[in-house]
């Protein structure tokens, strides 16, 4: 049977695709439960015992669209961040906050700036709505200020992506340099500054908000799926300029947000208590990834966020049997896209439970190759 | 200060809107708490404590991405419905999946079908992706087959909506009616079908799955909002035939959903006695909406959904007032938009409690007046 015969040129043009293979497929094709589910940034810690309760209590209301304006969850981030509510845009992840930037600025044909290997599910909706994906390489694993900068010049790009801290690689370029590039940036070229891991980092990594926000040509985008452990919620936020941050109310999804995620977000936020014990557990496990990844010959890579690249030493072909064999074994793991980063895999921080069945399976699964 | 200087020409031209004041919006303005919740066709009857059970449990997992493939939904709906799980594209809501299917095939300029004074939020997409409303007036208070038809044709629009039952007037066509229209709609124009209502209405309105699931112009939309009482948990679905219904994932957010929100709907769609209880409560409640409208002089119209329009007898201002009043008594309610639908206020069903303060209130309001 046909499809319908009438789409749109450009969506006719697009592929079918999923673009990460989410762990639960991977259990329905091989049969068996994943073990260790350290692939997908995920947040092994979960989300803090204040969240659950404030769970419980809002699934009584679930009968109730959210409130379309978001607006105690935007008055919350905005005394958390130090600015007003108007500088927010609150969406269903940072997916989906991406997806809506894109569509803001892009038109069929146009140049979109992201280093090469960066954040695939950008790339994804520059492709939905046509765009030109330029790229330039990373500077040993880290994302190229510099060279974003001149390729947006170079293209006349209106759009530019960069991650700080970055996936996949857990690099990271301090706040006075991404501070740098964000006010270098041709004022109509639109930046994105996705921090979706910013909570990670450490002191001196992200620029103040206050540095940024009154530039209408800068959004800066975090989300509560890391480190606040609610990826399941779907809930991200954009930061930015008053009337730049409106137009997401041109064509978001206004009734979009579930109410039980925006009610455990705002309680999320309010914990930040359980946020600096999850954080030094984060911590902990990215030391004890480094040590196993070291007592197997590979070398971790430094990381600002809740996961860690580690240099596996050979190609592209030796990660992905590592990733297909940890797999195997019921440790769900993932691994950069293209070469070079794609010499190594990457491993998300977990629990000890986690990190002993990677301790355990790793050299089995090296053995093996 | 300024916008960035580069959004794309619609983009630019759109309007900041909230599609609609959400109750919240009305507490914050009035400074007092909406006491009887009846105007966003919500379910005041709530989920079934199952899904609330369900919840419970997938709290504890919302630190984990629900599953892109949104296998078990899907599997779970097709056997519900009796089509594949091929069939059926699940999204945030039926809004998102109206954006993603506007977004599929309207071009800026493209003219696009429905009825005036027919579901915003299609129409507000609709604009967002820069299309051309053609609208048909209602046919005493129901959507016009007929005369949808005879425009989509005339315009050789690619996309026409048609609601069974209808938002905002609650009218229905037969499944008969229905299943004509749809086979008439030229091969090359896509009919959104959206049943958002169906679970409210009587036997003999929706076609049969079977009857349009091998039509590629032919997309069917409903939801886990109504009926089922879960409006907050964002979870609608598409069905319709493999190749048409894949084109979802070339566009939509894979990773959209909230891993609670599809316990939820996995929960509800399980607990059909539960569904049926609340069928015999709105029935109850739809009852009572027009004894209370005949009371005070107003006609409430024929409805096969969870509201009743009634039939005020005066003009848009008249209406309008009415809505204020109650509102300022604690009563949330809405009405459509133009006229002459606009005579109307719509109420939504709900519970004694809600039902008992719309009869106390709205003989005061109209003493006002």
């Amino acid at each position: 049977m046909p499809a319908f015969s009438r789409f749109t040129p450009l969506i006719a043009s697009l592929p079918s695709t999923v673009p990460f293979v989410g762990p639960e497929a991977i259990e329905r094709q091989t049969g068996s439960p994943v073990r260790a589910r350290i692939g997908a940034n995920e947040s092994g810690f979960g989300p803090a015992p204040s969240v659950i309760e404030a769970i419980g209590k809002a699934a009584l209301e679930t009968w109730k669209y959210a409130d379309p304006e978001n607006f105690e969850l935007k008055q919350a981030l905005a005394a958390h961040l130090g600015c007003k509510p108007e500088n927010i845009a609150v969406g269903e992840g940072v997916d989906a906050i991406l997806g809506l930037i894109v569509r803001m600025v892009i038109e069929p044909g146009a140049p979109v700036v992201n280093s090469f290997g960066g954040y695939p599910t950008f790339n994804y909706h520059v492709a939905g709505f046509g765009g030109r994906l330029v790229t330039v390489p990373y500077e040993s694993d880290r994302e190229n200020p510099a060279a974003l900068l001149e390729a947006t010049k170079r293209e006349n790009a209106p759009l530019v992506y960069f991650a700080n801290p970055d996936n996949p690689m857990g690099s990271w370029r301090s706040a006075a340099e991404v501070e740098a590039f964000a006010k270098a940036v041709p004022e109509d070229s639109l930046l994105v500054l996705d921090e979706a891991y910013i909570e990670c980092a450490p002191e001196g990594t992200a620029p103040s908000i206050a540095s940024l926000i009154d530039r209408p040509n800068v959004i800066r985008t975090r989300t509560f799926s890391k480190a606040y452990g609610l990826a399941g919620a779907r809930v991200g936020y954009a930061i930015g300029a008053p009337e730049t941050i409106k137009a997401f109310d041109k064509i978001r999804n206004h009734f979009g947000m579930a109410r039980i995620s925006v009610a455990a977000a705002l309680a999320a936020l309010k914990d930040q208590a359980y946020l600096a014990s999850v954080l030094g557990k984060i911590e902990a496990s990215r030391q004890r990834i480094g040590t196993i990844a070291r007592a197997n010959g590979f070398e971790p890579r430094p990381s600002a966020t809740n996961f860690v690249a580690v240099d596996c030493g050979r190609d592209g072909d030796y990660a992905r049997a590592i990733v297909t064999g940890l797999g195997e074994k019921g440790v769900f793991i993932r691994m950069p896209g293209v070469a070079p980063l794609n010499r190594c895999i990457r491993v998300s921080t977990g629990t000890e439970a986690d990190m002993a069945l990677l301790e355990e399976t790793l050299p089995d699964v090296l053995k093996a190759l």
